[in-house]
């Protein structure tokens, strides 16, 4: 599903990333924290898609918000296991969105 | 493969889309564009996955890149046959990246 985003601008996370050959856990992990995302106010929305790569981006109202995200317990430690466990590499973009359009 | 692109600040182009079910001549046309971006001084990068939606991330320069590349007369050829035969949906958000960080 696409995400229904307000008019801009607002803020995006443009999380790219390989995982290891061994990804045990990482499923229900990647659910749970989309799960604890969507709780916040910030959050307006995700999207998500994986073949060779994944791609997460998710929308928030500002950098507040993601500041608060990133800050969460449970999110931390998830972050702490995706750095030891499951990923080969990963970059995070934290972007403005200027402008959207689309059909 | 994640993208290699410079020190911010630079632009993203996040697109989304979900596809219609006959998508013959997508795969080349896709194909193609990428290959067309590539030539752009402007032109940083690019990630993208698909499964249930497609996502490609294109990096750039600055706006004024994303302008020509935009109005390139080969992309422009494309976007309409986008529009007409391959997209059910799609969002195109152009983000300023202010800040990269990974492992």
């Amino acid at each position: 599903m696409l995400a229904s985003t307000p008019k801009p601008p607002y803020y995006a996370v443009i999380f790219s990333n390989t995982l290891k050959d061994d990804t045990e856990g990482y499923q229900k992990t990647a659910h749970r924290m989309m799960e604890l995302a969507e709780q916040y106010p910030g959050f307006l929305g995700v999207e998500s898609a994986r073949n060779d790569i994944g791609i997460t981006v998710s929308y928030w109202k500002d950098l507040e918000s993601i500041r608060e995200w990133k800050s969460n317990v449970e999110h931390i430690e998830a972050q702490k296991l995706g750095n030891k466990k499951w990923y080969k590499s990963y970059r995070v973009r934290i972007a403005k969105v200027e402008r959207e359009y689309g059909i």
